[in-house]
Order: structure tokens, then C-alpha cells, then sequence
């Protein structure tokens, strides 16, 4: 991979004769970019090329070059690309659009090159793409002349597109060091780019721009090993895009694509930025402010109003006002009149101007605030009017720098300098180790917020499932069973389920009043009625469930109405068997899985009962979880509070429950052909969990 | 109001001697600003400030000026305000800090200045203001040095701090045309600046910088009036202070004062940004764009990637993708692949780079798709890069405009140019009416959104609330007993309730088992059975509801087990009376009201039973509300589906439900002195909807 950022030589396959405006012409970009590698132009009808010799095909060109690019029409590209192969080249880049971002035709064409890619051990990147920029080098494959950043950060960039590459001042802070656009991503794709920036001394933070994905569980793997050294930040796009619609089971429709990506980034330490303005927002707080360890925030302000801005932001993003540090106030206050109030916000203003030395003020608190114990991160609110008359009070630099001295350490400042004239501003305070500017209030606060978020993820533990001794006897033949039929329902359901150690209530199945009434003798009263098969997939639109049977009588009565119903709205049906279970109580949860295509096996948890689909407080994990993960899905729901037990109730049995979902991901592991499970409801009560009913596809 | 912001004579009462950096000298700004007017600088001290005679007092100043302002020490304000009475100035801005902002000496300071205004018909701004600013005047009375902008809107602004006019880049589309700090709003609040703007023609849009607010119903009224001809956005901050913890019923907790200021903005057609960002784009947004008609949006890019992302942000905004117009695809893939799509987004890139001809293939798109009557707005996603080799497609003002002169239409353009220098670019599409640029995808469709949004407000009606017949002789009463008492439950509360025509479930209140037996047999079976009394608020902690009573026997069990459970909670505790009703059956929701001390009465309807906490899915609006607003409240909570019935369900009744509604808001006016009420659960059902519970407080 390195020496697709810096080669030594590259052919430019179809490079156009004409240069100029509307040319977009690659060789002519290399080179006002800076390049200074040999460039082979390609095209059998030029003589040279912006002063370059140019050759008829890669097979004529006196040296084996690290890279070529290839940039013509699509029925074009794979003779072409043969050729390098028949040369020797190594790496290639496909240029050129219309393979499997197109039609059928195209995706064939592209399963072709990259076979023989495959075969030749050649690494392709696109088709579809921009290819590469390295600023380290000077070094673009694009077709859109831009000039080179004078000023970049060790970010490096893999995209879907070129549009981060071209836009990269709108998505980067600063410029990206290196990027790549991984286009349709038929050979080099998230996984190969990730493997090269994970040991590249020139990237220190990672940002994805990601439309889609193949091989999750790889990239999974490699962006857990990177995310506790280098930041990963991922805008993940197409988020209305389907996937959920076809889902055959509830958890299939609670855990759509996007849920899933959201589980994904979560497991592997990926932060999640929902647009382009996030993105840049939390690459400039990572780059200048790196991690902030712990949610604790002073925030100093030469205006109460944007202090009332921040604080409101700071709620959002769930930090905390951080207590001020003993002392503080007094020093502030010495001087001027009583009223002042100082609080956190600290206004300073009031303070700094009757006492008549703002930046004094200013500096007094940030060296106090970055001393304290109890404050992690700093919000400054600064002026930054460009006027003669406020030269003292606009640029506190100097001031921030010697609070930075003094302190003697590193805690993230960041600063909204509020302004009418910001063209000489931005970079004013970044100079200073820690401390990044914003452009609003909220985006400041959002910068401290990624920095505590970064915090957290780089020293989460990665979860590794449990293992459980199962019963093989009893798995085995309904594992069989569900495979055969694509489902299992029912009793078999529970049985399975049962199986693996999760608890489910007692029950059976049984074609006739008599059979049932046997089955009663043996279960706790009271019970519940049920229909059973696949005729009756909703029950409660066939009256199909009778509660709180304690007698013969009542079982009778139970079985007769039930009968009566379903003979009043089909009279042709036969019941083929009912369900007769002890009736279970507690809170309705919904338990389930779903396998994605690409990261696997995803386990869900949260409310069940009619409000499931209504407010979907659903927790999503991808498998496997521990006890760990397993209790941060039960807390992260709104429901908690309830399982928890509120207003002096008792909780529910929270042991049981995380046991249960220990369990069901062990499951998940060991049929890693099921399609989707759903238990709902699990009934949990405080004393334990019991499953009432669930359905496995396959 | 005019003369704040043109007066032909200001005194400038603390004027300092001190010019230049630091000084902060409101007189020296107000020359630098550029104002013409005549200005006299009050201060013993000085003979002369700025070139300009300084007098001691404005009782020796040769004019009756049309505006003084005041800036010193808290203690010296009141006196040189009587000054100002007894030369006869009639508008005071008072710049000084210390009042109601700092201690209940400040409080009472600025309650005498009130007083002394109102005697003598005097308009004050302020305290703690930085005072107005007009840039159609080059009038500033801050004491902040700004440059006067070249360009502005016509835009004004009142806000509770000077920030915003300090910081006008950061909050307003260019500048505010006007600006006024109404600081501690002792006189001049937001009812009094909004009744100026309103007939303002320099005021085409008014912006809100809200901390609180006073005399909201009069605030209500004139917003109201003003919406459908100017829009009014405001950005309301310190979401986070309290109010809600103080509440005492469920309905006082679950309408918030942030809620409570949703519900006003929303009667009044006030748009609300959530932050600075929020309030520029808006601004901007219906500076440039104006209203717009629907909700169908077609999106032009150059990048299919940032097309996704502008999908994405439609699908947050509730935007729809439009239908391409009949012909636009065949006409735009004329003489390219056939590979080729075009779609909404359509993609422009392809086409016109394999066409050769990008600016004719976006004119071509643009012009169809502004003639179209199935598109109510154009996402433009244009690329700005500053290389000459790009001059084509970067600027393609001439492409839009032509295209706007063919379609003669002002459907609005919301451009996204991404770019590495946007130094040259701001302004260039913004010359086009009906067009502006944004600076990412999601704010570009955002802003789309805000002119949809103003199109809905402008267009709203404003309720009036109907008038029931009530009977008095069973209401005042029970009025009386709740105005002695404080409070209303149980029984009583309900025959309130029937008494304005709200359904109730039928029971009575009796003391022994007897009297229950007698009531009994009045009543429809089943039965409940519960604990009444202010003893025991929470019944289910005292196990003291027993439902399903059907028999005599039924009903002497219930009693006898509640009795016991009280027994043994409280041996001492007397139950004074049982509360028997019919049992009701349906699904839970409550009905609430809360007066705000500003708004007034507050309705609210949602979730009701133990969900109620946990996912407060609940509508609130100002009362009176009319059957239209009835059916939005009901139709906005998350729960709708399950009240409309889902899966063939039979859905609840409609009728009743937004009658309860429309009888509750009918209450709430005719017992003003409420505080708060809760229904709760009522329970509805297909067969209409019954109050269980309530309680009322006064």
C-alpha cells in the first residue's frame, strides 16, 4: 500500500493530449501539485504530454513503475489493465466510472479485473475513484486541480468518494495528510486502507467517509486494534437507506441497517459524526485537544448569554458543570463591588471590567481552572473583534499560554471567539498545545464532548463472549428441525431456548381437550390457552389466548372459546394443537437476534408488549457481549428506571436477565446460521426471567 | 420607539474622558460608527470628550435631546435619571449593570426607576443593555467598537444581550439591519419592541435573542399578529433552568418551562433555532429563499456522494424527494452511455463530463425542474474550487440565473458549494434572487426546511375555543370546596369534570361495607374497589385497589383484604372512605393542564400509566385550543398508531377524545385560577373514552 501514496514512478493510462480549462487532465494536476517522481504519460495518439514524453501502452515504458492509472472509457479499462498486468505493475488505479456503481455489464467487467488482480497479486483501488493525495509528498491522482494545502494534519482520509478529497477543507481540519478514495472498493477496500494507516507514522487520526461495507467482521477486527492508538472517526452516509423493510421478525425490524452500523462503531471504538459539520468539528478537537478524561467542564465567559448557550449545550452532550475551585471567587471578587456573582459560568466581565483588567481576570481563572482536580476541560468564551479600541482584550493568547505554563498541563481549552471580523482569527489560539477555536458556542462544547467520548472508547474493553455447557441431546435435534422447516416456533422454541440455559415457562402442546387437561395436572396454575401453528401467527386476531385458567372448569370454558372463535372467522380451519402454559408475570421485554450480512450476529434488547414497535427502546450489540456489555444494553434504556424499580418498588432480577443475555449471545454463536430470533415476551419480574414465547428463522 | 434608533440628539450621561483602546467610550463609537446626529456628552469631569463640548448635567444641555443613554456606577444611576425626567427626556437606555441581574438591592433600584418612567411616560431601556443599534442610521449606543457593516439585511433583533449585536456575523444573515438590547426588560420588554418592528418597513424579518420573558399572553397576541406578514425566529436559551421539579402533579413535571415555551412559540408562528448555527441558516434562509410552498425537493449534484448526504438530511427534515419531471431524464442522457441513471438526486457529473458540457447539463436540469409543478424547492450541490482550470463549473451564476429567468418563478435554490477557498465565494450565487448558499449539505436542505416551515405558519389559523354549557349548580360548588381546600380528587374531582361535560367513569365514596353494598347495586359490574382519602396518594403503595368486583362476594373480599393491608402497614391509620367505581377498560392516557405564570393555562394529552416518566410522549399547547389544534395533539404523539389501531385493530374513539380535549380547554378558561389538573389514566376505547382519576389543584 505505501507506495500507492508515494511512488516513485507512475504510468497515467489515457491521459488526454489537450491540457488547460475543462481538460481534467491528471498529468497536468501531478504535476502543479508538486510532484516530483517520473511520470509516464499514456496515449498512443500523443507525442508528449504537458512536456512529457508519451508512450503508446505501460508494455513501452523503459522502467517497472509503482503505480499506474488508468482513465478511460469502461470497455476500454481491461485490455488496458492486462497490459499492466503483462508489465509487471504492481498497483493500479481505476480511474474510471460505469463498472458495478452502474449496471449488471459494469459489475461483471469489475468481478473480471479484479479476479485477475487476484490471480497476478496486484492491488487495485476503484474502480470509481479519485485514487490517492499524499501532501506529505505532493503527490494527487485526481482529476480536480486543487491547489496543495500549505498547511495539513496527520489525518488520513479513506473515502467512497472524492468528494471529501476535493471538498477537504469542509471535512478536515485543516486538509487531510493522506487520503484515498476506495471507490467501488473492488480490491483495496476499508480493511486493506485501514491495515496500511494503522501502522503509518504519518496518520494520527483516522476519518472514514463510508456508503457502505464488505467484510465487517474484518474491518471489526482492525479498527479494534487501531482505535486505542489512533482515533477513527466515520461519517457513515445513506442512513434512510432500506434493509429493514424485508425484516421477517420483530428484532428484524428494531435492528435495521442503520441501527446496525451504529453497533458496529460502537463495538470497534468509532466515533460517528452525522454530517459534514460534525465530522470537521470532531477532528479539529481531536486533532488540537486530543482526549479529555472525564466529563467535567469550567467554562469562562466574557459574556453571561453565551454562557447560558454553553451550558445549555453542556446538557445536551451530557457534561457536567464542573464545581469551582476553592478560592476562586474570592480572588476574582477582590475589588469590585459585592453583586458580582461568580458562579461557573464565570463571567468575567463584569469583574474584569470595573476592575478594569480583563485579560488579568481571564488569566487568573483558566491557570486556577486547569490546576483544579475537578475540572477537565475548559470552555472560553472570547471576544474577537478586529478594532484598535479592544486590542487587549481580542487577543489573550499570551494570557492562555502562561495559564498553559503555570498549569503544566495539557487539559483541552475550547474556544468560541465571537466576532464580526474573523479573517485573522482562526489560528490565533491554536498555536497553544490543547486549545482548538470553534465556530459556535455549541460546536465547542461538542469538541469537549468528543475528546471525553474518544477518552472512554480508547480505554473500553473489548468483550469476549462467555462459554456454557449445553444439553447437545436435546439441541441437536431441534437445531435439525429448525434448518429443515426455516422456523421454530412455539414449544420447540422454548425448548431450544431452554436448552441453552435461558429460562422459559413451563409448557406443552397438545391436540385435544383430554391431552390438555392432562398437561394441566403437571404445570402451576394458573395457566394460559394458546393456539398453536403457523395458521395463527398473531393469536389476538383469532381471540386466540385465554388467561388465568385455575380449573378444569376453566380450561374447558378457555378451550371452547377459543374453538368457537376461530370456527366464527374461518370455519374451515382445523386446530391442529393448542399451547397450554403457566401464565407468567412481570415487565414485557423483547429479546432477539439478527444476523447482518456483514458484521454478523446482532443481539437486541428492550421493551416488548404493543408499545415495542411505537417507541423502539431498543438496545443493540453486536455479538459477541459479556456481562459488561450486557448490563450498559439494559442501562442505556428508557425502561430502566422501571426494571430498576421506582418509587420504592422493588427492581426486577437483573442477574437473570443479564444471564439470559450472556446466554442468548452464546447462542448466536453457536448457530451461526440463524437468520433471527425473537423472544417476546420475556416476562422479567424480581424474581427472575422467564421466555413466553419466541421464534427462531433460519 | 422610532427615536431609540433615530434620534436627531443623544446626551451621553458617564461619557468617559478616556478615549481610545480600553476606554470603552459609547461617545467616541457613536462618532466612529459614522452618527450624524448631535451628540452631548454629560460628564462634570470633562470639558470636552471627542472633540465635542462635555456638560455637567442634562439639565444644562441647550436642546430637549430625543435620547439619553446612562452609563455609570449602579448607585449614581437613579439620581441622574431624575435628571433626565425633569429635563423632559422621554426614552432613557440604561447601559449600567447591578439591578435585577445582581441582588434585591439592584431588584429595588430598578423597580423605582420603573416606577419614575411610568409616572412620567418615560421609555426605558434597560438596565444591563448595551442599548440599539440602527445601521440605516449609522447608530450604535454600545460601547463595544464595531465596524459598521457595509452590508445588511433588513433584519432586526431584540435580545436580552449585547452579544448578539457584537457578535452579529455569528447569529444574523450579514448584520442585523436593527438591533435592541432589552437587558433586564424593566420597561421596554419584548411586547413593546415586537408592537415597533411590527410596522417597521425597515423590518422584513425579526430575530429573538430570549432568556425569559414577562407578559407572555400579550407576547402571544402581537407574535401572532405579526407572523403571517414577517417571520419571527428566536433562539431561546437556558433550556436547562428549572421550574419542572417544583411541579406537583404528573402533567406539572411532564410540561416543563422549555416545553411550555415550545407550546407558546408554536401558537404564536414563532420559528424556534435551537442554537447559533440554527439561527444564521434560518435567517439566511428566509432572507434569501422566502417561503416555500411544499415539501418536495429535487436535489442537482455534481457528487453523487453529497447527494446521499442531502437525502439524508430530507429524511430528517420530513422533506420529500420529488418525481423528476416527464422527459428530464431522456433529455439530459442524450448522447451519453446508456449505463448512465439519472434520478433524484440527479447526478450531474456523468452526464456532463462525458458530455462535455457540465454548466448546460445543470442549466438543462435547473430550468426543468424549477417549470415543474411536482418540485417545490432545488438542493444545488456545485463545486468552488479557485483553480483556473475549473472556471466552467465553478461559477455557473449565469446557468442559474438564465434558468430562473426561463422557469419566471422563485421557488428557492439552497446551494451547497463545497470548496477548498471560499474566500471568492459567499456572495457569488446570492446575487440570484431566491437563491443562497450554505455551508454543508445538511444545512443547505435545512434551510429548505425553514422556508416550508415559515410557508405552514404564515398559512396557519389561530384557534379560538368553543363554548360548552355547563351546569353551574353542580360546578360552583365543588369550585368553592376546591378554592377553600386547595384541591380536588377523587369523586369530587370527577363530577367536576362530568359537570363540564367530560366523560367519567360512575361511583361513589362510602365509608363502610354497607353503604358499599348499597352503591354497589346502582352500579355496572365490574367493579373497583380503592383507598380514598389524601392519606394514601399513591394507592398502589397501600395495595389498595382491588378491581374485577362482580359479586357481593367479590366486593366483601376486596374490602376486607385493603382493610387488612392498611392494617398492617399502619395499624393506626383509620381509613375514612372507599372509592367504588365501574371498571373501565381501555388504553391509558392522561389529560393535564398547568397554568404558566406567563402563557397562562397550558393543555397537555399523552401516554398515561407507568410509561407516562419514561418516554413522556406528550402534546402541549396553549390554551384555548380549537378541534384542529385537538386533532394535531393527538396525531403528534408517538402513540397515535395504537390509538388509530394497527394490524386491522378497531382504532379508539375519535370523537370523544378530541371533545374531552376541546372541554378541557374550555375549563382551564373558565376556572382561571387553576393551577394544575391531571386526568389520569382517562381510559379510551373504541366505544369512547371514560377519566378514571383526576385531581386538581389550586
Amino acid at each position: 500500500m505505501h507506495k500507492f501514496f508515494s511512488p516513485k514512478s507512475v504510468a497515467v493510462i489515457g491521459a488526454p493530449s489537450k491540457t488547460g480549462p475543462g481538460a481534467l487532465n491528471n498529468v497536468e494536476n501531478m504535476l502543479r501539485y508538486g510532484y516530483e517522481g517520473r511520470i509516464y504519460p499514456i496515449n498512443p495518439k500523443a507525442k508528449e504530454i504537458c512536456g512529457l514524453k508519451a508512450y503508446p501502452s505501460v508494455l513501452e515504458i523503459p522502467e517497472l513503475v509503482d503505480l499506474a492509472t488508468i482513465s478511460v472509457g469502461r470497455d476500454r479499462v481491461l485490455p488496458l489493465f492486462e497490459q499492466c498486468v503483462q508489465a509487471g505493475i504492481k498497483r493500479v488505479i481505476i480511474i474510471s466510472q460505469g463498472f458495478a456503481d452502474a449496471d449488471s455489464l459494469g459489475a461483471e467487467l469489475q468481478r473480471e479485473i479484479v479476479d485477475l488482480a487476484r490471480k497476478n497479486g496486484v492491488l487495485v483501488i476503484g474502480p470509481n475513484t479519485l485514487g490517492v493525495v499524499n501532501n506529505f509528498q505532493n503527490f494527487t491522482t485526481g482529476f480536480v486541480d486543487l491547489p496543495r494545502p500549505e498547511k495539513f494534519s496527520k489525518i488520513s482520509l479513506i473515502a467512497q468518494t472524492g468528494l471529501v478529497q476535493v471538498a477537504s477543507k469542509e471535512f478536515a481540519y485543516k486538509s487531510w495528510g493522506k487520503a484515498i478514495d476506495i471507490g467501488n472498493t473492488a480490491n483495496v477496500d476499508f480493511v486493506g486502507a485501514l491495515e496500511y494507516f494503522a501502522d503509518d507514522p504519518e496518520t494520527e487520526i483516522i476519518a472514514l467517509h463510508m456508503e457502505g461495507m464488505q467484510r465487517g467482521r474484518e474491518f471489526l477486527e482492525i479498527a479494534s486494534k487501531i482505535t486505542p492508538n489512533k482515533p477513527i472517526i466515520v461519517l457513515k452516509t445513506g442512513r434512510s437507506s432500506g434493509g429493514a423493510e424485508a425484516a421477517l421478525s420483530h428484532t428484524g425490524s428494531l435492528v435495521g441497517e442503520n441501527a446496525v452500523f451504529d453497533a458496529a462503531f460502537k463495538r470497534a471504538g468509532i466515533i460517528r459524526a452525522n454530517d459534514a459539520t460534525e465530522l470537521q468539528d470532531t477532528l479539529r478537537a481531536l486533532v488540537c485537544l486530543k482526549a479529555m478524561k472525564g466529563p467535567k467542564i469550567a467554562i469562562v465567559t466574557v459574556t453571561g448569554a453565551a454562557g447560558i448557550m454553553a451550558v445549555d449545550a453542556c446538557e445536551e452532550e451530557g457534561l457536567e458543570l464542573a464545581e469551582l475551585p476553592q478560592g476562586l471567587s474570592e480572588k476574582l471578587k477582590r475589588g469590585v463591588p459585592e453583586w458580582i456573582h461568580i458562579g461557573n459560568p464565570v463571567d468575567i466581565w463584569p469583574v474584569g471590567m470595573i476592575g478594569g483588567d480583563v485579560p488579568g481576570a481571564v488569566g487568573m481563572a483558566v491557570t486556577a481552572l486547569l490546576e483544579s482536580p475537578d475540572v477537565d476541560g475548559i470552555m472560553m468564551i472570547a471576544l474577537a473583534v478586529n478594532s484598535p479600541l479592544h486590542n487587549d482584550v481580542v487577543d489573550l493568547t499570551e494570557v492562555v499560554s502562561e495559564a498553559r505554563r503555570m498549569a503544566g498541563n495539557t487539559k483541552p481549552i475550547a474556544i468560541w471567539p465571537y466576532a464580526d471580523d474573523k479573517s485573522f482569527f482562526p489560528d490565533l489560539y491554536e498555536a497553544i498545545d490543547g486549545v482548538a477555536s470553534f465556530r459556535s458556542p455549541e460546536q465547542a462544547v461538542k469538541g469537549l464532548s468528543s475528546c471525553y467520548k474518544y477518552h472512554k472508547l480508547r480505554n473500553r474493553e473489548i468483550p469476549s463472549g462467555k462459554h456454557f455447557i449445553i444439553d447437545r441431546d436435546k439441541v441437536d435435534p431441534l437445531l435439525e428441525r429448525g434448518r429443515k422447516q426455516k422456523v421454530l416456533a412455539g414449544e420447540d422454541a422454548l425448548c431450544l431456548l431452554n436448552a441453552f440455559g435461558i429460562p422459559v415457562v413451563r409448557g406443552s402442546v397438545a391436540g385435544n381437550l383430554e391431552e390438555l387437561e392432562t398437561a394441566a395436572s403437571e404445570l402451576d396454575n394458573p395457566l394460559v390457552l394458546k393456539l398453536s401453528g403457523s395458521a395463527f401467527l398473531h393469536k389476538s386476531e383469532w381471540s386466540g389466548v385465554k388467561t388465568g385458567i385455575e380449573t378444569t372448569v376453566d380450561l374447558r370454558e378457555a378451550f371452547r372459546e377459543i374453538s368457537e372463535s376461530v370456527f366464527r372467522i374461518d370455519p374451515k380451519l382445523k386446530i391442529e394443537a393448542f399451547q397450554l402454559q403457566e401464565q407468567a408475570f412481570g415487565k414485557e421485554l423483547l429479546l432477539g437476534l439478527k444476523r447482518d450480512p456483514q458484521f454478523g450476529p446482532v443481539i437486541a434488547c428492550g421493551m416488548g408488549g404493543i408499545y415495542t414497535e411505537v417507541f423502539r427502546d431498543i438496545s443493540r450489540e453486536i455479538v459477541p457481549i459479556d456481562r459488561s456489555v450486557a448490563k450498559r444494553m439494559i442501562e442505556s434504556l428508557k425502561i430502566y428506571p422501571l426494571l430498576k424499580g421506582v418509587r420504592g418498588e422493588v427492581g426486577v432480577d437483573m442477574e437473570a436477565l443479564l444471564n439470559a443475555l450472556e446466554r442468548l449471545s452464546f447462542l448466536a454463536v453457536e448457530i451461526p446460521d440463524l437468520l433471527e430470533l425473537d423472544i417476546n415476551p420475556l416476562l422479567v419480574s424480581e424474581t427472575g426471567c422467564r421466555a413466553v414465547d419466541a421464534r427462531l428463522l433460519w
